[in-house]
């Protein structure tokens, strides 16, 4: 039973992880852009779609198109039309109108059903009708072809046709070197609904890390499996910070050995209850965001980075060769 | 709603065809050996886990380190000693001992905490005192370090030790090309315990695939979105068998187009109520093992085949032409 309980928090723990992590570089790879988790379909299951809704939303994104993610966490739900919405419907226009009327609340019209161009024109169009009726089209979204390309070309329709304010929005193959590109080019996009390269971490879909039992009864404890020696003992690390507030350092040690920075490691159980209530959503939200503004500049592009420092105490590195001495 | 549950159905059939569709290329690479799923710990979620549990059984999977899956589907749960386990001893015999006294069925050594040849010899020192009490050690297992050189070294020290009988297992980065490479090189290997690279498909996280709406009302509708063009109208798929009852193509047409061939579509559900039983675990995963019996050589390879000849019908071309003149 504790082996189960463990494993489905290591299970929990490492997906939420990996999935916090793709978010957060997408989010440093658009600053300012609405970003939306659009990946339920495609996701490892329902609870993965539901896990990465909420994993994504910590690291910055702004909605998940996933109702129950907004009912289970109170993250603001995204949703636009369906191309079978506009399928159903004998013309397009029609089915705009249908679904703005139906959901007038935040309409976002999906025009690359046919002619992407001629769905903008249809936009300028009905936009009025609507408006009469005091509905606002709040957006439109692009889900195919080159989309910095064809995002100027519905920004200058919707321009020309008065609509400065609506938004466009754009789907289909995004990740956070796409996102990169796009930015950089300076494409009128306001905002991205992000698939299966956020949910199925698509070129990174594991952490590489493992939980391994480094004390037991008092006592360190140490795996010397080839390739996959640990360090052994309790642990504390000790992170410092430079001049402007970045990170410059973690120091690894055993648990009482103090050395210079903040502790990270803090006892959140004891004795099976929580030591203190649970940050909210927003909180942990507010955290992330924190921490990645923290992050040295090398740790915030999207290439590999030199090593960030992690140095190993004396005492720890003491206790290892000990152990391995006496093996 | 309906959107909801159609999104659910997708997330299911998209993962789970995901899934059976590694775990088969590892089967195939595999006859005879004893795979065993062994990755919830890096699984998207605990009901990922599952699913892969079920996926990889209907595959061609023996068992999986799963004790839900197991309660749920009925598929054999394999389970071994964790290195913590060991790790909790102050020595490796001791844990050896307790672990197959208290676990006395099925016996599974993890024997590379250490030092794995050390390990083999005291599997043998142990086997003649549990074997007086009536407990038989079924295997070993060796986590790390370069697995066939190893396993090969184990057999030679169970086999000397009298120890024929006991079979070896191993786990650690298993994927479909390492089996292929080990089984090739006849190491002396029975079965194999795959995690994440069954569970999170690393190399394939998802399947480029989606579903469109081709047909409503009794009308067909097409998408004509840029590089997302569909066929258009409902279908049959018709399939045909060379004289060595291989797969050797597929015609798509319009549903009621009558061509060469096996009909590969049929209706499960009317008004919302299954045709049919559903079929049992063990019927399906006689019939996934009948289909990959019948795949063409090419396609059992894990190497890129030529394409699957998929022929479309006149008919169905002459559909979409016409709709696309009238769009």
């Amino acid at each position: 039973m504790a082996q189960l309980v463990e494993t489905r928090l290591i299970n929990i723990m490492h997906f939420q992880t990996l999935i916090a992590s793709k978010a957060a570089r997408m989010v440093l790879a658009a600053p300012g852009k609405i970003l939306s988790d659009f990946g339920l379909r495609t996701a490892h299951g329902a609870e993965a779609g539901l896990f990465s809704a909420r994993a994504s939303y910590i690291a910055g994104f702004a909605s998940a198109a996933n109702v129950l993610a907004g009912e289970r966490y109170g993250i603001p739900i995204v949703g636009t039309m369906a191309h079978s919405f506009v399928q159903v419907h004998d013309d397009e226009m029609t089915a705009f109108e249908n679904f703005a009327r139906s959901r007038p609340d935040g309409v976002i019209l999906l025009i690359d059903t046919y002619d992407t161009e001629a769905g903008a024109r249809k936009v300028v169009q009905l936009a009025p009708k609507l408006k009469a009726d005091g509905i606002t089209i709040r957006g439109v979204r692009i889900d195919s072809g080159d989309l910095a390309a064809m995002a100027k070309k519905v920004r200058d329709i919707l321009d020309a046709g008065g609509l400065k304010d609506v938004i466009i929005l754009v789907s289909g193959g995004i990740n956070e070197d796409v996102l990169e590109t796009i930015v950089a080019a300076k494409a009128p996009i306001d905002g991205y609904g992000i698939g299966v390269n956020l949910d199925a971490s698509i070129d990174a879909p594991s952490l590489d890390c493992a939980y391994k039992l480094q004390e037991y009864d008092g006592k360190p404890r140490r795996k010397l499996s080839e390739g996959k020696v640990t360090w052994p003992g309790s642990k504390q690390v000790w992170r410092s910070y430079g001049p402007s507030g970045h990170l410059s350092g973690d120091i690894l040690s055993l648990e009482n050995d103090t050395q210079p920075g903040d502790r990270l490691i803090a006892p959140v159980m004891r004795a099976g209850k929580r030591v203190a209530p649970a940050p909210t959503l927003a909180q942990i939200r507010e955290h992330a965001a924190r921490e990645l503004a923290r992050l040295p500049e090398p740790l915030r592009q999207l290439v590999k980075a030199d090593e960030y420092p992690v140095h190993i105490s004396g005492k720890l590195k003491a206790l290892a060769a000990e152990m391995y001495a006496r093996r």
